[in-house]
């Protein structure tokens, strides 16, 4: 089952608000491979749009620059496929304008899905399984998978979801996956395989 | 089907011989993320260790001075679960060094599986499908996947391997993933899914 032509599926890398060891709100500094990674992940699976979410202007300048060099400069010559995937970044303050912007583009509010490695107190009732998501992409709706830096989203974001998606994990205890590569997962388990495969 | 604690799969990243991208073989640098989201990956889906292959003593030192930081120095105490993934990391001079290591470890020289973006002409007669593999993991035998950094593995090393891995793809065309994005895929496919998930 190929599902992906017919989702509207956003996704929203999250600086603020995260969690930092101790579990304070903080707000994390931007990753150069964060956004390759995930725009080649997002391009690949056909996710909609990629946005990056902070509030600081010195990390909103940093990507930008990252974007221009890739898309505009000199690497959208060396690298067409990295100019593609690189394309689909957005760059915005806050999780509510993002929202905003999905809602003004589909004509209808997105339904939010957290992720993360702990699904959390705030999260367990509302935890929904991959292929429950996989399924649910197929409705005519918008949706926008949170993905947290740091060391997670706030709870506050989790709270406010409308679905928490079950952690990624393998045969064992151990799910301390960087958030490229869980992102990379998720977009495989909901959107990925050849069309042929069973899921 | 959880089938990783019966299997002895075994990753290996190589930075000799990989293309550039004008297909010449190159030996490239070694990249930081790549160290920390491989063996993450590896050590969530019960890979038994990571092979970072280079014969650039420059390089071997680099990844040495990461590796100490997280697994004996400051980072090993501020983050336990890193040290946990870093530690599955050695250090070898040549894909033949890691075939023999491994073959004396397990008793059985291991079986390999080249995989890349793009098979090629080479790997077409050898390609392998995941549901195959993931079935043939179940094997008494030792499995080494190889992973190319750069734009890919050279030919000798695709022409050299046993099996050829089917490309991970989405639903369209365009399916540049980052090694470690591809990597956490691969992984996840052939030895993730909770237990009770259909594959």
């Amino acid at each position: 089952m190929n599902n992906s032509l017919k989702t509207s599926l956003y996704l929203a890398l999250i600086h603020y608000p995260v969690v930092n060891k101790k579990s304070e709100v903080i707000a994390s500094a931007v990753t150069n491979l964060d956004l390759h990674d995930i725009s080649r992940a997002a391009r690949t699976f056909g996710a909609k749009a990629f946005y990056v979410v902070t509030p600081l202007m010195d990390q909103q300048d940093i990507c930008r620059n990252i974007i221009r060099h890739w898309v505009d400069g000199w690497g959208a010559k060396f690298n067409p496929d990295r100019k593609e995937a690189l394309a689909m970044i957005r760059i915005r303050d806050s999780l509510d304008d993002v929202k905003r912007e999905i809602a003004h583009l589909e004509g209808k509010a997105p339904k939010t899905v957290a992720t993360g490695a702990r699904v959390g107190s705030l999260g367990k009732s509302k935890e929904i399984r991959f292929d429950d998501l996989r399924r649910m992409l197929m409705a005519h709706q918008p949706w926008l998978l949170l993905f947290g830096t740091a060391w997670g989203l706030a709870s506050s974001v989790t709270g406010e979801s409308d679905h928490v998606l079950e952690p990624v994990t393998g045969p064992g205890n151990y799910n301390h996956l960087s958030v490229r590569s869980a992102a990379a997962v998720i977009l495989d388990r909901l959107l990925g395989r050849p069309s042929d495969s069973k899921v």
